[in-house]
Protein backbone atom coordinates (compact mmCIF):
# COMPACT_ATOMS: atom_id res chain seq x y z
CA UNK A 1 0.00 0.00 0.00
CA UNK A 2 1.44 3.38 -1.13
CA UNK A 3 0.27 6.43 1.08
CA UNK A 4 0.10 9.44 0.04
CA UNK A 5 -0.68 13.30 0.97
CA UNK A 6 -2.23 15.28 -1.70
CA UNK A 7 -3.99 18.56 -2.63
CA UNK A 8 -7.17 18.03 -4.98
CA UNK A 9 -8.90 21.10 -5.44
CA UNK A 10 -7.39 22.73 -3.14
CA UNK A 11 -7.89 20.84 -0.18
CA UNK A 12 -4.88 18.79 1.76
CA UNK A 13 -6.10 14.84 1.75
CA UNK A 14 -4.46 11.44 2.08
CA UNK A 15 -4.67 8.89 -0.14
CA UNK A 16 -3.69 5.60 -1.14
CA UNK A 17 -2.39 5.01 -4.79
CA UNK A 18 -4.37 2.17 -6.85
CA UNK A 19 -2.39 -1.02 -8.18
CA UNK A 20 -2.11 0.23 -11.44
CA UNK A 21 -0.35 3.47 -9.82
CA UNK A 22 -2.77 5.63 -12.15
CA UNK A 23 -5.14 6.97 -9.71
CA UNK A 24 -5.21 7.45 -6.50
CA UNK A 25 -8.12 7.03 -3.26
CA UNK A 26 -8.88 9.78 -1.65
CA UNK A 27 -8.72 8.76 2.08
CA UNK A 28 -10.02 11.84 3.89
CA UNK A 29 -13.33 12.14 1.76
CA UNK A 30 -13.99 8.56 1.07
CA UNK A 31 -13.93 7.87 5.39
CA UNK A 32 -16.62 11.22 5.49
CA UNK A 33 -14.22 13.01 7.49
CA UNK A 34 -13.69 10.05 9.98
CA UNK A 35 -10.18 9.25 8.96
CA UNK A 36 -7.24 11.74 10.75
CA UNK A 37 -6.33 14.17 8.67
CA UNK A 38 -2.77 13.74 8.08
CA UNK A 39 -0.80 11.13 7.73
CA UNK A 40 1.57 11.75 10.42
CA UNK A 41 -1.62 10.92 12.96
CA UNK A 42 -2.53 8.07 10.64
CA UNK A 43 0.73 6.29 11.10
CA UNK A 44 -0.06 7.17 15.03
CA UNK A 45 -3.15 4.89 14.81
CA UNK A 46 -2.46 1.50 15.55
CA UNK A 47 -5.21 -0.41 13.63
CA UNK A 48 -4.54 1.79 10.44
CA UNK A 49 -4.35 -0.45 7.71
CA UNK A 50 -7.34 -2.72 8.53
CA UNK A 51 -9.11 0.57 8.07
CA UNK A 52 -8.24 1.43 5.13
CA UNK A 53 -8.80 -1.69 3.71
CA UNK A 54 -12.30 -2.00 4.86
CA UNK A 55 -12.63 1.70 3.66
CA UNK A 56 -11.73 0.26 0.30
CA UNK A 57 -14.05 -2.67 -0.14
CA UNK A 58 -16.99 -0.22 0.16
CA UNK A 59 -17.83 2.39 -2.86
CA UNK A 60 -14.61 4.43 -3.56
CA UNK A 61 -15.29 5.47 -6.93
CA UNK A 62 -16.33 8.78 -6.03
CA UNK A 63 -12.90 9.44 -4.26
CA UNK A 64 -10.87 7.87 -6.84
CA UNK A 65 -8.59 11.05 -8.76
CA UNK A 66 -6.45 10.53 -11.75
CA UNK A 67 -2.79 11.40 -10.65
CA UNK A 68 -2.83 13.87 -12.64
CA UNK A 69 -5.70 15.83 -11.44
CA UNK A 70 -3.77 16.33 -8.07
CA UNK A 71 -0.85 17.95 -6.85
CA UNK A 72 1.58 15.54 -4.63
CA UNK A 73 2.83 16.93 -1.38
CA UNK A 74 5.63 15.47 1.14
CA UNK A 75 3.97 12.68 2.70
CA UNK A 76 4.22 13.82 5.87
CA UNK A 77 4.53 17.94 5.06
CA UNK A 78 5.87 19.03 8.63
CA UNK A 79 7.76 16.30 10.74
CA UNK A 80 6.83 16.17 14.53
CA UNK A 81 10.68 17.01 15.11
CA UNK A 82 13.57 17.20 13.33
CA UNK A 83 14.95 14.00 10.34
CA UNK A 84 17.50 12.05 11.46
CA UNK A 85 20.15 11.55 8.78
CA UNK A 86 22.78 9.18 8.75
CA UNK A 87 25.97 10.50 7.46
CA UNK A 88 28.57 8.41 5.04
CA UNK A 89 26.58 5.04 5.40
CA UNK A 90 28.21 3.37 1.85
CA UNK A 91 31.63 2.65 1.66
CA UNK A 92 32.13 4.10 -1.52
CA UNK A 93 30.74 7.78 -0.84
CA UNK A 94 32.68 7.74 2.69
CA UNK A 95 35.61 7.07 0.41
CA UNK A 96 34.69 9.85 -2.26
CA UNK A 97 34.39 12.26 0.27
CA UNK A 98 38.14 11.78 1.55
CA UNK A 99 39.57 8.19 1.87
CA UNK A 100 38.93 4.84 3.43
CA UNK A 101 40.08 6.44 6.87
CA UNK A 102 36.60 8.21 6.52
CA UNK A 103 34.38 4.98 6.55
CA UNK A 104 32.75 5.24 10.15
CA UNK A 105 32.81 2.71 12.88
CA UNK A 106 29.75 3.60 14.85
CA UNK A 107 26.81 5.45 13.01
CA UNK A 108 27.18 9.66 12.28
CA UNK A 109 23.87 11.09 12.56
CA UNK A 110 22.69 14.60 12.20
CA UNK A 111 19.16 16.03 11.83
CA UNK A 112 17.22 18.36 8.90
CA UNK A 113 14.83 20.78 10.49
CA UNK A 114 10.96 20.10 9.63
CA UNK A 115 11.46 23.67 7.95
CA UNK A 116 13.66 21.95 4.95
CA UNK A 117 10.67 19.11 3.51
CA UNK A 118 9.03 20.05 0.23
CA UNK A 119 7.24 17.17 -1.72
CA UNK A 120 8.28 15.60 -5.11
CA UNK A 121 8.23 18.29 -7.73
CA UNK A 122 8.65 21.09 -5.48
CA UNK A 123 11.20 23.78 -6.39
CA UNK A 124 14.79 23.11 -4.45
CA UNK A 125 15.78 27.03 -3.55
CA UNK A 126 19.27 27.25 -5.04
CA UNK A 127 20.17 29.61 -2.04
CA UNK A 128 23.05 31.22 -4.09
CA UNK A 129 23.88 33.71 -1.74
CA UNK A 130 24.34 31.41 1.02
CA UNK A 131 26.23 28.37 -0.70
CA UNK A 132 27.97 27.71 -3.74
CA UNK A 133 28.18 24.05 -3.20
CA UNK A 134 24.90 23.04 -3.39
CA UNK A 135 24.87 18.98 -3.64
CA UNK A 136 22.79 16.03 -3.59
CA UNK A 137 21.75 12.85 -1.73
CA UNK A 138 19.54 9.82 -2.96
CA UNK A 139 18.49 8.06 0.01
CA UNK A 140 15.94 5.20 1.43
CA UNK A 141 13.91 6.87 4.19
CA UNK A 142 12.76 5.07 7.21
CA UNK A 143 9.65 5.58 8.77
CA UNK A 144 8.86 4.87 12.45
CA UNK A 145 5.52 3.44 12.92
CA UNK A 146 5.90 2.33 16.88
CA UNK A 147 6.82 4.31 20.20
CA UNK A 148 10.11 2.59 21.17
CA UNK A 149 13.07 2.70 23.67
CA UNK A 150 15.97 0.56 23.61
CA UNK A 151 14.94 -1.90 20.93
CA UNK A 152 16.61 -4.46 19.82
CA UNK A 153 17.94 -5.10 16.42
CA UNK A 154 15.80 -8.51 16.35
CA UNK A 155 12.08 -6.39 17.13
CA UNK A 156 13.16 -3.28 15.04
CA UNK A 157 10.83 -4.22 12.57
CA UNK A 158 7.99 -4.22 14.74
CA UNK A 159 8.97 -0.38 14.68
CA UNK A 160 8.93 0.49 11.56
CA UNK A 161 5.67 1.81 9.35
CA UNK A 162 7.33 1.95 5.58
CA UNK A 163 9.76 3.25 3.46
CA UNK A 164 10.09 6.87 1.37
CA UNK A 165 12.59 8.32 -0.58
CA UNK A 166 14.53 11.26 0.84
CA UNK A 167 17.02 14.05 -1.32
CA UNK A 168 19.48 14.84 1.81
CA UNK A 169 20.68 18.06 -0.39
CA UNK A 170 23.60 19.66 0.94
CA UNK A 171 25.23 22.91 0.99
CA UNK A 172 28.91 21.53 1.10
CA UNK A 173 30.74 24.69 1.89
CA UNK A 174 28.58 25.36 4.75
CA UNK A 175 28.64 21.55 5.84
CA UNK A 176 32.51 22.24 6.21
CA UNK A 177 32.80 26.01 7.29
CA UNK A 178 30.49 24.88 10.73
CA UNK A 179 32.02 21.67 11.45
CA UNK A 180 28.93 20.24 12.56
CA UNK A 181 26.49 19.39 9.58
CA UNK A 182 23.26 20.89 10.99
CA UNK A 183 23.35 24.33 9.26
CA UNK A 184 24.94 22.77 5.91
CA UNK A 185 21.64 20.26 5.74
CA UNK A 186 19.17 22.73 7.35
CA UNK A 187 18.16 25.56 4.22
CA UNK A 188 14.61 25.92 3.30
CA UNK A 189 13.59 23.26 0.72
CA UNK A 190 16.21 21.03 0.82
CA UNK A 191 14.72 18.01 2.36
CA UNK A 192 12.78 16.70 -0.58
CA UNK A 193 10.45 13.70 0.49
CA UNK A 194 8.37 11.70 -1.31
CA UNK A 195 6.48 10.78 -3.96
CA UNK A 196 5.02 8.27 -1.31
CA UNK A 197 4.96 6.68 1.80
CA UNK A 198 5.10 2.70 0.54
CA UNK A 199 3.72 -0.07 3.60
CA UNK A 200 6.51 -2.44 5.00
CA UNK A 201 4.26 -5.10 3.80
CA UNK A 202 4.84 -4.29 0.60
CA UNK A 203 9.03 -4.17 0.59
CA UNK A 204 10.29 -8.00 1.01
CA UNK A 205 13.72 -7.01 1.84
CA UNK A 206 14.56 -2.93 2.10
CA UNK A 207 17.94 -4.38 2.44
CA UNK A 208 17.48 -5.09 -1.55
CA UNK A 209 16.81 -2.19 -3.47
CA UNK A 210 18.35 -0.73 -6.53
CA UNK A 211 19.22 3.32 -5.39
CA UNK A 212 19.69 5.63 -8.55
CA UNK A 213 19.85 9.27 -8.83
CA UNK A 214 19.69 10.91 -11.97
CA UNK A 215 20.52 14.90 -12.55
CA UNK A 216 19.06 15.86 -16.77
CA UNK A 217 19.10 12.13 -17.07
CA UNK A 218 22.42 11.65 -16.41
CA UNK A 219 22.96 8.31 -13.53
CA UNK A 220 24.96 10.05 -10.68
CA UNK A 221 24.42 7.18 -8.31
CA UNK A 222 23.67 3.56 -8.75
CA UNK A 223 23.71 1.54 -5.86
CA UNK A 224 21.90 -0.64 -3.74
CA UNK A 225 20.76 -0.45 -0.01
CA UNK A 226 21.86 -3.75 0.09
CA UNK A 227 25.71 -1.91 0.29
CA UNK A 228 24.29 0.30 3.47
CA UNK A 229 27.40 -0.14 6.39
CA UNK A 230 24.80 -0.06 8.96
CA UNK A 231 21.79 -1.45 8.15
CA UNK A 232 18.43 -0.87 9.26
CA UNK A 233 18.05 -2.69 12.28
CA UNK A 234 21.10 -1.79 13.73
CA UNK A 235 20.35 1.96 12.79
CA UNK A 236 17.07 1.33 15.53
CA UNK A 237 18.83 -0.33 17.60
CA UNK A 238 21.69 2.28 18.03
CA UNK A 239 19.69 5.25 18.12
CA UNK A 240 16.96 4.19 20.58
CA UNK A 241 19.71 3.43 23.15
CA UNK A 242 18.45 5.89 25.45
CA UNK A 243 16.33 8.22 23.20
CA UNK A 244 12.42 7.01 22.49
CA UNK A 245 11.54 7.04 18.66
CA UNK A 246 8.30 8.06 18.33
CA UNK A 247 5.53 7.27 15.26
CA UNK A 248 6.25 9.12 12.06
CA UNK A 249 10.02 9.97 12.85
CA UNK A 250 11.85 9.70 10.03
CA UNK A 251 15.44 8.48 9.25
CA UNK A 252 17.18 8.92 6.01
CA UNK A 253 19.78 6.01 5.83
CA UNK A 254 22.46 7.38 4.10
CA UNK A 255 22.92 8.14 0.92
CA UNK A 256 25.62 5.83 -1.34
CA UNK A 257 28.47 7.10 -3.76
CA UNK A 258 27.70 9.65 -6.78
CA UNK A 259 27.24 13.10 -5.12
CA UNK A 260 28.25 16.11 -7.14
CA UNK A 261 31.76 16.67 -4.66
CA UNK A 262 32.81 12.83 -5.54
CA UNK A 263 33.46 14.30 -8.92
CA UNK A 264 36.53 16.31 -10.49
CA UNK A 265 35.54 18.95 -10.63
CA UNK A 266 32.93 18.54 -8.79
CA UNK A 267 29.62 18.69 -10.20
CA UNK A 268 27.18 21.23 -7.71
CA UNK A 269 23.92 21.94 -8.33
CA UNK A 270 22.52 24.64 -11.06
CA UNK A 271 20.01 26.83 -11.64
CA UNK A 272 16.93 24.55 -13.82
CA UNK A 273 18.60 21.09 -13.12
CA UNK A 274 15.99 18.64 -12.20
CA UNK A 275 16.93 15.63 -9.88
CA UNK A 276 15.19 12.25 -10.08
CA UNK A 277 15.94 9.86 -7.33
CA UNK A 278 14.75 6.59 -7.94
CA UNK A 279 14.24 3.18 -5.44
CA UNK A 280 12.88 0.00 -6.55
CA UNK A 281 9.60 -0.83 -4.62
CA UNK A 282 8.66 3.09 -3.65
CA UNK A 283 8.65 5.61 -6.74
CA UNK A 284 10.73 8.29 -8.21
CA UNK A 285 11.14 11.96 -6.21
CA UNK A 286 11.66 14.33 -8.55
CA UNK A 287 12.62 17.88 -8.69
CA UNK A 288 14.38 20.84 -10.06
CA UNK A 289 16.48 23.41 -8.69
CA UNK A 290 16.09 27.43 -8.83
CA UNK A 291 17.52 29.88 -8.23
CA UNK A 292 14.82 31.88 -6.13
CA UNK A 293 16.40 35.11 -5.98
CA UNK A 294 18.22 37.40 -3.15
CA UNK A 295 16.92 35.45 0.09
CA UNK A 296 19.31 35.43 2.20
CA UNK B 1 7.04 39.06 32.35
CA UNK B 2 7.44 35.50 33.57
CA UNK B 3 5.52 32.87 31.16
CA UNK B 4 5.20 28.90 33.39
CA UNK B 5 3.60 26.31 32.03
CA UNK B 6 2.40 23.61 35.36
CA UNK B 7 0.23 21.50 36.43
CA UNK B 8 -2.43 22.52 39.16
CA UNK B 9 -4.81 19.89 40.22
CA UNK B 10 -3.39 17.83 37.61
CA UNK B 11 -4.32 19.59 34.42
CA UNK B 12 -2.11 21.49 32.38
CA UNK B 13 -2.21 25.36 32.31
CA UNK B 14 0.05 28.11 31.31
CA UNK B 15 0.43 31.11 33.81
CA UNK B 16 2.61 34.23 34.84
CA UNK B 17 4.41 34.90 37.92
CA UNK B 18 4.10 37.47 40.41
CA UNK B 19 6.42 39.89 40.90
CA UNK B 20 7.35 38.53 44.21
CA UNK B 21 7.91 35.19 42.54
CA UNK B 22 5.75 33.65 45.62
CA UNK B 23 2.51 33.00 42.90
CA UNK B 24 1.09 31.93 40.07
CA UNK B 25 -1.80 33.63 38.11
CA UNK B 26 -3.57 30.75 36.03
CA UNK B 27 -3.78 32.42 32.21
CA UNK B 28 -6.03 28.98 31.04
CA UNK B 29 -8.40 29.75 33.97
CA UNK B 30 -8.67 33.26 33.77
CA UNK B 31 -9.04 33.54 30.81
CA UNK B 32 -12.29 31.07 30.49
CA UNK B 33 -10.80 29.41 28.27
CA UNK B 34 -10.50 32.00 25.63
CA UNK B 35 -5.97 32.11 25.57
CA UNK B 36 -4.22 28.98 23.74
CA UNK B 37 -3.67 25.99 25.88
CA UNK B 38 0.07 26.05 25.41
CA UNK B 39 2.68 28.42 26.16
CA UNK B 40 4.06 27.17 22.20
CA UNK B 41 0.71 28.83 20.55
CA UNK B 42 0.82 31.66 22.96
CA UNK B 43 4.26 32.78 21.44
CA UNK B 44 2.90 32.61 17.85
CA UNK B 45 0.09 34.84 18.99
CA UNK B 46 1.59 38.54 18.17
CA UNK B 47 -0.71 40.56 20.73
CA UNK B 48 0.16 38.03 23.49
CA UNK B 49 1.71 40.55 26.07
CA UNK B 50 -1.57 42.86 25.07
CA UNK B 51 -3.76 40.20 26.11
CA UNK B 52 -2.25 39.13 29.50
CA UNK B 53 -1.64 42.77 30.87
CA UNK B 54 -5.51 42.97 29.83
CA UNK B 55 -6.79 40.28 31.59
CA UNK B 56 -4.20 41.06 35.00
CA UNK B 57 -6.12 44.40 35.29
CA UNK B 58 -9.30 42.09 35.64
CA UNK B 59 -10.38 39.71 38.64
CA UNK B 60 -7.58 37.34 39.02
CA UNK B 61 -7.54 36.32 42.68
CA UNK B 62 -9.46 33.29 42.11
CA UNK B 63 -7.14 32.29 39.85
CA UNK B 64 -3.96 32.64 41.43
CA UNK B 65 -1.98 29.79 43.39
CA UNK B 66 0.62 29.64 45.35
CA UNK B 67 4.08 27.93 44.16
CA UNK B 68 4.60 25.32 45.64
CA UNK B 69 0.61 24.41 44.97
CA UNK B 70 1.69 23.97 41.49
CA UNK B 71 4.10 21.59 39.38
CA UNK B 72 6.16 23.71 36.85
CA UNK B 73 6.95 21.56 33.39
CA UNK B 74 9.17 23.07 30.76
CA UNK B 75 8.27 26.26 29.70
CA UNK B 76 7.84 24.30 26.36
CA UNK B 77 7.22 20.54 26.97
CA UNK B 78 7.13 19.68 23.81
CA UNK B 79 9.16 21.94 20.86
CA UNK B 80 7.90 22.08 17.52
CA UNK B 81 11.26 20.88 16.21
CA UNK B 82 14.25 19.94 17.97
CA UNK B 83 15.90 22.63 20.14
CA UNK B 84 18.80 24.20 18.11
CA UNK B 85 22.88 24.35 20.22
CA UNK B 86 25.56 25.98 19.95
CA UNK B 87 28.79 24.53 20.48
CA UNK B 88 31.88 26.14 22.50
CA UNK B 89 30.61 29.85 22.24
CA UNK B 90 32.51 30.30 25.04
CA UNK B 91 36.56 30.73 24.48
CA UNK B 92 37.65 29.20 28.13
CA UNK B 93 35.00 25.98 27.44
CA UNK B 94 36.36 25.27 24.29
CA UNK B 95 39.66 25.25 25.52
CA UNK B 96 38.61 22.85 28.29
CA UNK B 97 37.06 20.73 25.36
CA UNK B 98 40.57 20.67 24.09
CA UNK B 99 43.21 23.34 23.21
CA UNK B 100 43.23 27.43 21.65
CA UNK B 101 42.60 25.30 18.52
CA UNK B 102 39.18 24.29 19.56
CA UNK B 103 37.80 28.14 19.63
CA UNK B 104 35.60 28.26 16.60
CA UNK B 105 35.80 30.78 13.90
CA UNK B 106 32.25 29.90 12.92
CA UNK B 107 29.35 28.81 14.90
CA UNK B 108 29.19 25.10 15.89
CA UNK B 109 25.51 24.30 15.44
CA UNK B 110 23.81 20.87 16.61
CA UNK B 111 20.24 20.25 17.75
CA UNK B 112 18.84 17.88 20.66
CA UNK B 113 15.07 16.19 20.38
CA UNK B 114 11.72 17.09 21.84
CA UNK B 115 11.77 13.86 23.82
CA UNK B 116 14.87 15.00 25.23
CA UNK B 117 13.18 18.15 27.21
CA UNK B 118 12.27 17.68 30.83
CA UNK B 119 10.81 20.70 33.32
CA UNK B 120 12.57 22.05 36.66
CA UNK B 121 12.79 19.23 39.29
CA UNK B 122 12.22 16.54 37.27
CA UNK B 123 14.39 13.49 37.27
CA UNK B 124 17.61 13.47 34.90
CA UNK B 125 18.12 9.58 33.76
CA UNK B 126 21.58 8.73 34.43
CA UNK B 127 21.17 6.25 31.35
CA UNK B 128 24.42 4.64 33.02
CA UNK B 129 23.82 1.12 30.55
CA UNK B 130 23.86 3.62 27.52
CA UNK B 131 26.62 6.12 28.90
CA UNK B 132 29.37 5.93 31.84
CA UNK B 133 30.03 9.92 31.25
CA UNK B 134 26.96 11.67 31.47
CA UNK B 135 27.67 15.62 31.88
CA UNK B 136 26.20 18.94 32.74
CA UNK B 137 26.08 22.20 30.54
CA UNK B 138 24.59 25.76 31.93
CA UNK B 139 22.95 27.48 28.92
CA UNK B 140 21.43 30.67 28.16
CA UNK B 141 18.14 30.05 25.58
CA UNK B 142 16.61 32.32 22.92
CA UNK B 143 13.22 31.72 22.49
CA UNK B 144 11.85 32.87 18.91
CA UNK B 145 8.97 35.53 18.89
CA UNK B 146 8.64 35.56 15.14
CA UNK B 147 9.06 33.83 11.99
CA UNK B 148 11.64 35.26 9.49
CA UNK B 149 14.51 34.27 7.00
CA UNK B 150 17.76 35.91 6.47
CA UNK B 151 17.26 38.20 9.69
CA UNK B 152 19.78 40.74 9.85
CA UNK B 153 21.94 41.34 13.31
CA UNK B 154 20.37 44.83 13.48
CA UNK B 155 16.99 43.43 13.27
CA UNK B 156 17.64 40.55 15.53
CA UNK B 157 15.68 41.54 18.46
CA UNK B 158 12.34 41.56 16.81
CA UNK B 159 12.19 38.48 16.08
CA UNK B 160 13.06 37.45 20.08
CA UNK B 161 10.33 36.74 22.43
CA UNK B 162 12.20 35.99 25.42
CA UNK B 163 14.53 33.88 27.45
CA UNK B 164 14.69 30.57 29.16
CA UNK B 165 17.69 28.14 30.58
CA UNK B 166 18.50 24.86 29.77
CA UNK B 167 20.58 21.94 30.59
CA UNK B 168 22.47 20.42 27.58
CA UNK B 169 23.06 17.40 29.43
CA UNK B 170 25.90 15.35 27.34
CA UNK B 171 26.81 12.06 27.25
CA UNK B 172 30.56 13.11 26.38
CA UNK B 173 31.43 9.24 25.19
CA UNK B 174 28.41 9.06 22.57
CA UNK B 175 29.44 12.02 21.84
CA UNK B 176 33.09 11.36 20.95
CA UNK B 177 32.16 7.96 19.03
CA UNK B 178 30.00 9.13 16.64
CA UNK B 179 31.32 11.87 15.63
CA UNK B 180 28.48 14.12 14.99
CA UNK B 181 27.36 15.49 18.22
CA UNK B 182 23.80 14.31 18.09
CA UNK B 183 23.57 11.13 19.63
CA UNK B 184 24.80 12.44 22.32
CA UNK B 185 22.78 14.84 23.03
CA UNK B 186 19.59 13.23 22.49
CA UNK B 187 18.87 10.66 25.48
CA UNK B 188 15.19 11.19 27.05
CA UNK B 189 15.35 13.66 29.89
CA UNK B 190 18.58 15.13 28.42
CA UNK B 191 17.10 18.98 28.19
CA UNK B 192 15.90 20.18 31.55
CA UNK B 193 14.37 23.59 30.28
CA UNK B 194 12.77 26.36 32.80
CA UNK B 195 11.92 27.07 35.22
CA UNK B 196 9.95 29.41 32.98
CA UNK B 197 10.22 31.91 30.08
CA UNK B 198 11.13 35.75 30.78
CA UNK B 199 9.93 38.25 28.32
CA UNK B 200 12.68 40.33 26.61
CA UNK B 201 11.26 43.45 27.97
CA UNK B 202 12.09 42.69 31.53
CA UNK B 203 15.54 41.43 30.70
CA UNK B 204 18.10 44.71 30.15
CA UNK B 205 20.97 43.11 28.24
CA UNK B 206 20.71 39.29 27.66
CA UNK B 207 25.13 39.62 26.83
CA UNK B 208 25.14 40.74 30.40
CA UNK B 209 24.02 38.02 32.86
CA UNK B 210 25.57 36.29 35.26
CA UNK B 211 25.30 32.18 34.41
CA UNK B 212 26.42 30.14 37.25
CA UNK B 213 25.94 26.37 37.98
CA UNK B 214 26.30 24.07 40.89
CA UNK B 215 26.57 20.36 41.16
CA UNK B 216 25.43 19.43 44.81
CA UNK B 217 26.09 23.15 46.06
CA UNK B 218 29.60 23.33 45.04
CA UNK B 219 29.90 26.23 42.24
CA UNK B 220 31.09 24.43 38.67
CA UNK B 221 30.16 27.14 36.04
CA UNK B 222 30.50 31.18 36.98
CA UNK B 223 30.45 33.23 34.13
CA UNK B 224 28.81 36.11 32.63
CA UNK B 225 26.93 35.69 28.59
CA UNK B 226 29.26 38.75 27.80
CA UNK B 227 31.74 36.10 27.23
CA UNK B 228 29.73 34.07 24.34
CA UNK B 229 31.85 34.27 21.31
CA UNK B 230 29.17 34.43 19.00
CA UNK B 231 26.67 37.29 20.63
CA UNK B 232 22.75 36.24 19.98
CA UNK B 233 22.20 38.46 16.78
CA UNK B 234 24.90 37.32 14.99
CA UNK B 235 23.39 33.69 15.77
CA UNK B 236 19.62 34.34 14.46
CA UNK B 237 21.47 35.97 11.65
CA UNK B 238 24.08 33.05 10.68
CA UNK B 239 21.42 30.50 11.49
CA UNK B 240 18.46 32.70 9.66
CA UNK B 241 20.48 32.69 6.60
CA UNK B 242 18.54 30.42 4.43
CA UNK B 243 16.10 28.56 7.12
CA UNK B 244 13.36 29.64 8.68
CA UNK B 245 12.90 30.62 12.09
CA UNK B 246 9.74 30.14 13.23
CA UNK B 247 7.83 31.61 17.15
CA UNK B 248 8.52 29.11 19.55
CA UNK B 249 12.11 28.17 18.41
CA UNK B 250 14.39 27.66 21.06
CA UNK B 251 18.53 28.61 20.88
CA UNK B 252 21.13 27.38 23.61
CA UNK B 253 23.91 29.90 23.11
CA UNK B 254 26.70 27.39 24.80
CA UNK B 255 28.02 26.79 28.00
CA UNK B 256 30.94 28.16 30.20
CA UNK B 257 33.97 26.88 31.42
CA UNK B 258 33.49 24.20 34.07
CA UNK B 259 31.51 21.18 33.22
CA UNK B 260 32.31 18.26 34.25
CA UNK B 261 34.85 17.27 31.08
CA UNK B 262 36.68 20.48 32.34
CA UNK B 263 37.81 18.88 35.56
CA UNK B 264 41.09 16.45 35.98
CA UNK B 265 39.63 14.04 36.54
CA UNK B 266 36.73 14.43 34.99
CA UNK B 267 33.58 15.08 37.58
CA UNK B 268 30.72 13.22 35.34
CA UNK B 269 27.62 13.11 36.91
CA UNK B 270 26.08 10.23 39.34
CA UNK B 271 23.17 9.12 40.96
CA UNK B 272 21.51 11.43 43.35
CA UNK B 273 23.63 14.69 42.11
CA UNK B 274 22.02 17.68 42.17
CA UNK B 275 22.53 20.64 39.08
CA UNK B 276 21.28 23.71 39.85
CA UNK B 277 21.66 26.49 36.52
CA UNK B 278 20.91 30.50 37.78
CA UNK B 279 20.97 32.87 35.25
CA UNK B 280 20.58 36.31 36.60
CA UNK B 281 16.95 37.77 35.95
CA UNK B 282 15.69 34.54 34.60
CA UNK B 283 15.84 32.25 37.84
CA UNK B 284 17.08 28.62 39.07
CA UNK B 285 16.70 25.26 36.67
CA UNK B 286 17.18 22.72 39.55
CA UNK B 287 16.95 19.26 38.46
CA UNK B 288 18.28 15.65 40.23
CA UNK B 289 20.07 13.11 38.23
CA UNK B 290 18.67 9.73 39.18
CA UNK B 291 19.80 6.02 37.80
CA UNK B 292 16.35 4.68 36.56
CA UNK B 293 17.22 0.85 35.92
CA UNK B 294 18.31 -0.92 32.84
CA UNK B 295 16.18 0.31 30.18
CA UNK B 296 18.89 0.21 26.86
Amino acid sequence: MKFMTFLHQELESIGVLTNDGRQVIDLTAASKGSFPKSLLDCIRNDSLIGKVEALLEGEVEDYTYDVDKITLLAPIPRPQKNILCIGKNYAEHAIEMGSEADIPDDPIVFTKPPTSVIGTDAMINLHENVTSELDYEGELAVVIGKKGIGITREDADNYIFGYTIINDITARDLQKKHKQFFIGKSLDTTCPMGPVIVHKSAIENPHNLHIETKVNGEVRQSSNTENMIFDIPTLIEILSKGMTLEPGDLIATGTPAGVGKGFTPPKFLQHDDEIQISIEGIGTLRNKVMSMGKEK
